[in-house]
């Protein structure tokens, strides 16, 4: 099956982050793509892959870039798809330049932009786009939702059955559910 | 026909702002409604809305808020369907603290965050968001894109034609075209 | 004794921070609850939590949360009780996200907020709260203070006694008081 | 009666910000005083105001301040009474350093910080805090709450009804309601 | 004589800001041409500018844009020419959004990035980057600093002469020489 | 008398700031001497000036620059004299980068960097150490603390007498005593 | 000999940093006194210890503390000396609180502030302060500068002499010289 | 054959920094040379640096320093040549105090100023502008651009040929190409 979603990004260096957008596509079951398209170093790819993506097939586009990040907003300007823009965290700035760079659009071309270093929400920003013609994957979302509730229920279960001090105590260090 | 899109706000002071939202779905003739919703005044409301959502045919939700901006995030916390977030500028922090309280949402719930004060990018995402369910909505972005692409290459050929000091001279002010 | 605080937080990846709340309501024997409550992930708990907590016999809840963190505003939202809030660190901003989304409530709905990652604080505000109708808990506040402050001359003193050089080089290193 | 709230400020220039929470306090009929202490011209007075505020009956100082903003932490130091502090906005930094001078408090000595500016909920604060051991207070807190939303509710109404154009040409411009 | 510097703008919104850069480039009598290139709107003119320039005899480009400021990036990612960004003040973040977007440029791409709102500090760099290939303007630059210190001297001497209360007294405000 | 400061200042520019560090001077009768030397505008005055300044019995050198104001840093480092820096406030950073740029001195060459624009405390803090050899003029320093604390005991009477209402009615609106 | 300087902090954790400081007065032979005084804590101690400063012999006082700082500030409000703040750096804020608690103070009481962390320059300060009336230290700070200068003169030389590539692959790692 | 580009830095503990700019100049075959240049400690130095450059033949200054940097602004002012400043990070402020000294200068001087801590585009900016006057080095530079671009097509091929999991499984790390 063609991919619905396309997963991109300024430099390989970006995929230990942008993996997570990923695997929750891979979660949702939907079809993507996942390549590397860098607005300054592949100016002519960034243009052949905007401007085809939807003769492609594509629905969603998530583009993740840091510092000066121009990929997301490149892309936004030569296509009708709606792009999902993640801000990877820089060394100097921690990302606020990235944001910046992607959240700040002018009027006329918008990136759907997600918190710093949160591929994870992009890929399911991704499937809630597709879900809005895709009833089964509005079920899925929901679905979704009530297993994190389910999860943080289970967890609250325990913290109030063995108390904090036992909580902490257990073998497993506790897992991060909502760190960003 | 029933409303695709819920315009929000939580006050009635962001409707100065959020029109432009409601101004651009009108552009492409997107049935959508319009109201306020507060998430710490009227938290009830707020569950009803989110709740209610996907079930009363919404498919996209814009919500505009200021300061610690809880609604977008409160109602994509309650709802599958994809919500814009807009942050409304205020007046100490200049919608710094908007942006921070909208866009840097956890994992597994994420907004799809514009630029401080773009409601007409809301808008637009809106539309994108639907025209991937929608060919000739795709194809209306793609003409709105053209037509912006035209008004830009014609004040370009004016500019470069009269000089930019007959052009600054004009009686009308430049109209701005990108400021944000 | 029912408990008279509720310590809550979105995850319970925040408990390593928020446990110095726990500490410190210990610390004066004040009666408390310690749970999590997600805003983002169980938001039926959350109005169930906020509605019911007054009439539970609660006096006071401190709420701890990071980056976009919704929680201790939509509490206070939904109960008329005294409201702690607890900007949690995070990896991008540093918890700067967390503090404006709690901080910077608008008109109506106050949250008292804490510096970032200051749980002891939030602890120790909520006995202050406590102690505007108990005497003997505000004894036992100045009890501390006194104590506090005689922590810090009994380091002076030695400090003074020894000059700093000595001072650095006991085996023990100095015992942070003050830092955040 | 003797007043059970002070609120104070560095300077009378503050006045036209923190008169709101005076005018919160007169709302719910809580016995109150205002005056003026400046950590930095008038130490000596801080002294003595924080040092008597418990014995003189007060439950609750309400302290602003703008820029390097330390009189709500000195008083803080100086009794065990809860102290509500407000970040007056300044030119340069529009409030941010205040915000940082009042939140960032040390361990051991908590200040409960509001938004830049935002007196009202600092009024609305102290009265929590008094409703802790009032319960009439409180009942009136949640009357006020649910007028709150009684005006959203209401404007919602009238917007839905009118529709947003309709809205925005009313004579009279929207009274802002969340605006900080 | 065909153009040497090409000065660049997203919006003809910027005019105002980017004349500078032009009248200094007039001041040393370099041929320039001025237009408008908008990296969202007119992504293929984009393409063409910057893939065209040195063919063109460009020898440098400025470009001046404001928020998600990609023009300057763009540009200089598809010609070698070396590329002077503006960042453009904004409403909402002061140009602090145009600074990230534009100076933040990834290894491989530079853009030369002056002050905010610097227009005239572009020109002027531009004219040093064509002096190292031309002494007479390297002697003119070298003059006009020269002219630089005169005029304050000049005022030196007289704030100095009158002393600074005639000299704020002075029917003509002074001109201000530095601000940014 | 010779002058025993040396107010300076990067451009006239800056004059409506840095005169109040000449009041203050005068207000005690302090000998100055106030100038403009710019430190990018006439490099060389900047080096006599600052090399010659204790020679010329200069005791201490107050200096105000906005942007990236290099005046205080430099002229620090050519003089062993204490100096003074005021950071100017500017259009598009407020002043943010004036402070970093003068407070953010590395190890060997201080700069005493006072509040941005408060060319008051400037002149303040010159006296102050002129003091550290002048009795009469740490009495005088006592003496102006004296009655800065009795102007506003003053006020806090009134406003103490006469309620906040009443205070505010007054026609003369409330003079700013602390405002930055 | 009495002391000429107190170098104070508000907790024994900002030695570290605070030790620099007291290193540079050694360096100078000027007698200092080393203690700690918390403004929160020791409150008292603080009144008592600014407001006998100058009746002891103090001729300046350098405190160093860290988030919301007002140990410095309050200090200046006690006595007629010099205070030198040094903004000690914070695991949140990085300083940044610091340095608006201590650089920002209203006008009337000048805090003379050092880089974040910086504490050599604050002794360094002192010693300028101290020189305004002791000619003996003047000439040991100018001696100062020049062993400054010729420490970079001499690694300038070596640079050049062996390249950056052998420079950096001696055995001993270069010593940073201006770090902050 | 004498150096065409000056790449000096405030202090040997920016050279593992500023090395990236030499290794650029060596790379296109540019002759440079690489020295200390203080501008707080060797003012004096920084005088005969900046007035010399031009007449010794060099047409291009890389500056770079940390935090109240003022070497680069210094510099330009006291030559004609184009000047490259590069912010060097900094401990507390991670380099945007060096930004702010190295971008926002005054009108009438320019610095070129590229990313925080990015050596390696000021040496790549310093071969553009030697280009403007040498087609063999802009055919270079054109060639280095078509490698990168060809690396990370190398790099998109493999990923889309093994997916992203086998392409971080691999042994070698990925090389980061575009990280700030």
């Amino acid at each position: 099956m063609a991919p619905l979603v396309g997963v991109i990004m300024g430099s390989d260096s970006d995929l230990p982050v942008m993996k997570a957008a990923c695997e929750m596509l891979e979660k949702f079951k939907i079809e993507y793509e996942c390549t590397i398209v860098s607005a300054h170093r592949t100016p002519d790819r960034l243009v052949e892959y905007a401007r085809s993506a939807r003769r492609r097939g594509l629905k969603v586009i998530v583009a993740g870039a840091g510092g000066a990040a121009h990929l997301p907003g490149m892309v936004a300007a030569m296509t009708p798809l709606p792009v999902v823009g993640v801000p990877v965290k820089t060394s100097a700035l921690s990302g606020v330049d990235s944001l910046h760079s992607i959240v700040q659009m002018p009027r006329g071309v918008p990136v759907a932009t997600v918190a710093i270093g949160n591929a994870t929400n992009a890929g399911l920003l991704a499937a809630r786009i597709l879900s809005t013609s895709n009833d089964a994957l509005a079920d899925a979302l929901e679905a979704y939702a009530a297993s994190q509730r389910d999860e943080v229920l289970g967890k609250a279960e325990v913290l109030e059955g063995s108390g904090w001090k036992a909580y902490l105590e257990r073998k497993e260090a506790p897992k991060s559910t909502t760190v960003m």
